[in-house]
């Protein structure tokens, strides 16, 4: 037969990083994983043999929408007493991983044909979830404490139906940015002033391995502008899909209706599982061991950038997170430069698909949470050379 | 602030069901749950320990979109050669239950304003999902056979737009009813000569106790014309949420990028679990446990029925499945009659919902896999007393 696809899948196509994660590379610093090595496996073994043995007949059996109750309560407890995230008008509910949390946040705030404005480059998971409800992504362009003010404030007055800010406000994937303070604040005047939401994406920002933690925006939201959305992928599993949602409790009310629809609830077991590593097994510690392991990969990658690199090319120095973003000379395409890498059979994500319009830039993201402190040099070294290769001899230095 | 919704989500609110089962009641029909004592929780906890073991780094990591590789040739071989279903220009994708393979479709063939045919009444948890991507239900009438084929083909004439015609063929939920062979036959000629898509839900299919199986829909299809939506949650676990969907593969390749936007991937710990479930014990011969025992609930049910309803309520004799379907004299109310019966703490599900037009109407449904022979016995003798109470003593018998 001739299918018909529905409007807003045309020329929606599989996320270009999923498929270069397809190829073959001898060192990848293209994903976007925690490291297996994080994994609180012997915990969960434990956990789930108990869990088999006296409560499968709840455990396996459906479950309701909202999420386990007791990992809603701790969850909650957790984010609000440690974070100062989450208020009185404020509810909570599980998610299949935070990228459901986006999701259901689009399909209940817009409508087709409505704008979203977003850090550019952003989330390529996000940006192709939002185009894939029509709607028109408007990049602001960022410096190293976040987005630029002056533009978002322009586009929030020129933009017809600005319905929600996007942001990634610490270790922002792809750049390792943290929006500072100071614009935290400000942010939030501007979201008051358009009554527009800000969909606050969070899933790395307790990977800090340098300086103060800053509060985040749903710390500093009294008037239920701010819609939070945090996950436990990186802190415990991504495999499992369980993120959460905190938000105003009438928003919440239809997100729950949404994803009755999409998926009824997300896996229950995991779900309880989650909840009873909460109960019975200190995950700030947990943190703390994994904040080690990446501290230590981070700064061994700036190390070696700082020795491999071509000084015409420049990248950030992120205080945590999992990903650094380098910039070649205005004019190069970090799609070039990725085909010279795998050819060497380095993998790395080029800036276009994080790009909003999706256009060739000068921009590549490398991940140093997977790789191993050998990979990491030996991979650099590499990248070193793909870049003298593409972008030739040093002209002046 | 003052939260402005998606029009989509203007007037969706939690499933009447879900609120029921919120509830207590000390029997309840209303549930759509396998029984707990079905689960094969000891085979689980040992594939799960080994996982654990040996294969966490894996099975706790970020897995492809499509699905885990085993568990999808696994399921697609056993229903290729156990029930004809899955043809050359086919492709398998895991979904987050049978429930998510409902959305995508939606997602993937329609435009907002589109119109859907389907059975009426019809599952609840389909009909709110197409709602939210603002799609016109149109209801098809059934008899003991199926739908009314001429008044299908009528508003195939009639209606714009019709994407697809979503149909429960075998057990429907919630009637039982299953829809003849000769209808099936029909239903695809139908489908061909209007170029529409067959949108088939089966989750229960391989629970049959009486009588010859008849094909799938998607068993009869050589044009590509049906999409087939499968699940493991009535036949291993609900809570785990691990279905799938067979069909043209160039349809497929677009759920995948759906799918990436609203949760990246099914939890895979139990995508693997189930894969090795597959291969290492007898799924055919669990089945035929669960069979035995809902055979058994299912007799007992309609030998109470029989014995307690007034003789102007009638019900159907499902061949499989976990549901009857009564109906009051016409002009009587389902909901009402539900009331009457969570008065005396038994719960069941009045026919509103289940209608396109959400409007209340004399049927209501009954479900025998979760309560017991006793609860069956007890329950049914409850409902005739309810029934009683509320449309009084037989006038005419």
């Amino acid at each position: 037969m001739d299918i018909r696809l529905a409007d807003r899948m045309q020329g929606r196509n599989p996320s270009a990083i999923r498929e270069i994660l397809k190829q073959n590379a001898d060192i990848s610093f293209s994903a976007g994983n925690p490291s297996a090595e994080t994994f609180p496996a012997a915990e969960l073994a434990a956990l789930a043999a108990e869990l088999f043995e006296n409560e499968y007949a709840q455990a396996l059996q459906y479950g309701i929408t909202e999420g386990y109750v007791p990992l809603r309560e701790l969850t909650a407890n957790r984010m609000r007493e440690k974070h100062g995230i989450g208020g009185l008008d404020d509810d909570i509910l599980i998610t299949s991983g935070g990228q459901q949390g986006l999701d259901l946040a689009a399909k209940c705030l817009t409508n087709e044909g409505d704008t979203i404005l977003c850090e550019t480059p952003s989330f390529v998971g996000a940006l192709n979830c939002f185009r894939s409800y029509r709607l028109r992504l408007v990049g602001i362009p960022m410096d190293e404490a976040g987005m630029d003010l002056d533009q978002l404030e322009q586009a929030l007055r020129r933009e017809p139906n600005v319905r929600f800010i996007y942001t990634i406000p610490t270790f922002q994937n792809p750049t390792g940015i943290t929006t500072s303070l100071e614009r935290r604040k400000k942010l939030l005047e501007l979201a008051r002033k358009y009554n527009v939401i800000l969909l606050e994406d969070s899933p790395y920002f307790e990977l800090r391995y340098d300086g103060e933690p800053v509060p985040a925006l749903k710390c500093l939201d009294t008037t239920g502008h701010v819609l939070f959305v945090g996950s436990y992928s990186k802190l415990i599993s991504p495999g499992m899909r369980i993120g959460y949602v905190i938000g105003h409790k009438d928003l919440l009310t239809k997100m729950v209706v949404a994803k009755q629809g999409q998926d009824v609830h997300t896996n229950l077991f995991f779900q309880i599982l989650t909840a009873r590593y909460l109960a019975q097994y200190d995950l700030d510690a947990h943190i703390q061991k994994c904040v080690q392991l990446y501290r230590a990969r981070r700064d061994r990658m700036i190390a070696a950038l700082e020795r491999h690199l071509d000084p015409r090319v420049s990248f950030t120095r992120p205080d945590g997170g999992i990903f650094i973003w380098g910039q070649l000379p205005e004019g190069k395409s970090g799609t070039e430069l990725a085909k010279h890498a795998i050819k060497r059979s380095l993998a790395i994500v080029p800036g276009a698909p994080f790009a909003t319009d999706e256009a060739d830039n000068p921009g590549f993201r490398l991940n140093f949470s997977v790789p191993d402190l050998a990979q990491i040099d030996r991979g650099v070294a590499i990248l070193g050379d793909a870049i003298q290769e593409y972008i030739g001899s040093v002209e002046t230095s």
